[in-house]
């Protein structure tokens, strides 16, 4: 029952609101720029290049693919973020500047010295991010030119998650807010798949912003912790892009106290910025290529935590698993296979098993289940894996989703 | 140019033959039975039990799924092949005696001291080997009533490999022979695939017999020894079954001396075992559900030999580097891609590929090619993928098969 009162430091600790269309312009201090450079094939409303811009210099942290074959826009962010600031971050699609040999750091760094000159920066404070083909280089002319075309608009930030997006359906958007010593603070983000998406950052970009105030050393801890639970832990086809990008900027625009980890609103700030990534992950999850429904995996009571999560990827990644969902066809054999040859420790005896609600499997046995139930369950557009194995006390939890025809239909003709 | 001379010797150690319609049976003192037991929807050729058998004790080996999750059929045939010896195989196919609890390991000793009783042997030399439906159990009076059935015959070995296949299109079948001490000495082969395939055992079943004489201990490690470089390379859909198993009997019926490491003949034997597990794993991967073409991936100079295993099977398990294949699209960006995620050591500008014999990128960069050569190669039902690292002396070669909306199709609808 609320009888209308309220403490204060509840109200602090505990409420962290989702804006009504929330984005990166959302928090106080940012603003965006796109146009049409000419990087991909022309629409009316076609966007392939964009631009997000602190007013301030910001600090700056990044999580990147761990594939050893990298764009050379993604070695030049990461130079770049060693700063521990940035200002400007510079996204192109179509092409992913990667397998280009020495060409490709030019490139990228003429890109940052242009942006750097225009708006008149520190070109260390200007990241690069590309997306799209490998094994092409940058059409030099036509970025240039998009470039020159770019001006910063204040909540511009829908214009430009539609930028960045390739073969995404939709555009993935939120921003959350809390209060901290009686000012507003919001945290912004966006990001794009939707294939070569597997844990350990996919061709996925995503970019974070904030005015809270955070020192380059925590906002980069917290980043790479936040990471780990949410976009490392979401897979559409097991494959690992040369160009996954997570990038966030904190500008302290919300004039508030720098926010560190041993206050409470640490803890504030680390949930809000879960929830954002948690929204973004699972929206790539969702939209993946050729996908009809998002899978959330839960692994409980597991021995470590590495365990809980190699056990999660393996079912939300495991092919036999993602046709059976988008079949509606309620094979839990194949999750039981996923389980066990994931690499973690299992005891079969100990395993408890429910899809969405229903129990289908208890102490390593099946237990009886009404077929047309489960598949009535299976038809939703989110699908619920949980697995109990009975051996300690860690959790993890994984998004995929599952293979259709036309995931295969769409990536067997994506040059040609 | 043939002088119609040929020493004794390079006739002993050179010329391994491969037999016409070779199959298990090929090797003197096998014979085999099969029967329908009614575990799967009948048709007229329909048989879903099968037995090999060989006439004299035999020395056995066995490699077995790397999966937690296992059916109680293989954790009996392991415990069986300790003993050295083994006489006969039952194999059932339909239901996988997995996750079905303890009366699993009950209904695979029922099915082995059924066949030791009919056969008057002892029941440590029967192993059971099963494949199907996961979480169902065993129909019990059915298997009774097929195992009465069944008969051996000699020269059945085409039988007992249809007999076993479950969603396979085609047999996979092979005999080759070598002369020692003036006998021909034969090893032959079956298997079945063709879903839930990936490294270290999939859903695949194999057997081997060879009537040469071999001990128990140098039988399992040459059979571990070709089985890591042929059937652990292979994938269909990165999916480790709970039933894999291949099984190898050795009953000296060549009447031959015991072939020993340390002799030359050994070196014969490994070769023509290598090259009945190798032509079976090809055509597992070859007849992986829904495939439409055979790849073959080959990495040379690597610095270690597992990494080239593991950039071997990066490559040939990556969905976007069979979808592309499957369409014919020369998006070699994705090979790389499969590269540098194997988590290998890699330098991208030592980095040369080949698509057949088509060059399309050395050190590191693209070189210029004709497209529509380039996808006129990939037309065939044979496809090559050559990378060269430039870091060392390793070699590995994976095979794989390009996937089709057919595989989702099949694999949305298996129980349902």
């Amino acid at each position: 029952m609320d009888f209308g009162i309220q403490g204060d430091n509840e109200t602090m600790y505990n409420e962290i609101n989702e804006l009504q269309e929330g984005s990166v312009t959302s928090p106080k201090g940012y603003k965006s720029g796109v146009t049409y450079a000419g990087l991909r094939a022309y629409s009316p409303d076609k966007r392939d290049l964009g631009i997000l811009y602190s007013e301030k210099q910001a600090t700056v942290a990044g999580v990147f693919t761990t594939n050893l074959v990298r764009s050379h826009s993604v070695t030049l962010s990461e130079k770049h973020i060693n700063s521990g600031y940035a200002q400007a971050i510079i996204v192109n699609s179509g092409v992913a500047n990667a397998c280009v040999g020495m060409q490709g750091l030019k490139d990228a760094e003429e890109m940052a010295s242009s942006i750097a000159s225009k708006f008149v920066i520190p070109f260390e404070d200007v990241l690069v991010c590309s997306t799209g083909m490998i094994g092409v280089e940058l059409p030099m002319g036509l970025i240039r030119g998009g470039i020159e075309k770019l001006n910063l608009e204040n909540n511009f930030g829908h214009e430009f998650a539609r930028a960045i997006l390739t073969t995404d359906k939709t555009t993935k958007e939120i921003a959350v807010s809390f209060k901290f010593e009686g000012q507003v603070v919001t945290i912004g983000g966006c990001a794009k798949g939707s294939g070569m998406i597997h844990p350990n950052m996919a061709t996925m970009l995503a970019f974070i912003t904030t005015d809270a105030k955070v020192s380059f050393g925590n906002l980069q801890a917290a980043l790479k912790q936040i990471s780990d639970s949410t976009f490392n832990m979401i897979s559409v086809d097991g494959d690992t892009s040369t160009n996954d990008t997570v990038l966030m900027l904190s500008n302290g625009a919300s004039l508030t106290s720098e926010i560190l980890p041993d206050m409470l609103e640490w803890d504030v700030f680390l949930t809000a910025l879960h929830k954002v990534c948690e929204y973004l992950a699972k929206s790539i999850a969702r939209d993946g290529e050729g996908a009809s429904k998002l899978i959330e995996v839960i692994v409980n009571e597991a021995a470590t935590l590495n365990d809980a999560r190699l056990i999660a990827r393996s079912i939300s990644s495991s092919l036999l698993v993602k046709t059976a969902v988008y079949g509606n066809d309620p094979n839990w054999g194949r999750i039981m296979m996923a389980v066990g040859k994931s690499g973690a420790e299992v005891n079969e005896s100990n395993i408890s098993l429910f899809l969405n609600e229903i129990c289908i499997m208890e102490g390593g046995l099946p237990i009886p289940y009404y077929k047309e139930a489960l598949i009535g369950e299976m038809r939703s557009s989110d699908v619920s894996i949980r697995v109990h194995l009975g051996l300690g006390d860690f959790r993890a939890v994984a998004w995929g989703c599952d293979m259709s025809e036309e995931y295969v239909t769409f990536n067997s003709a994506y040059t040609t």
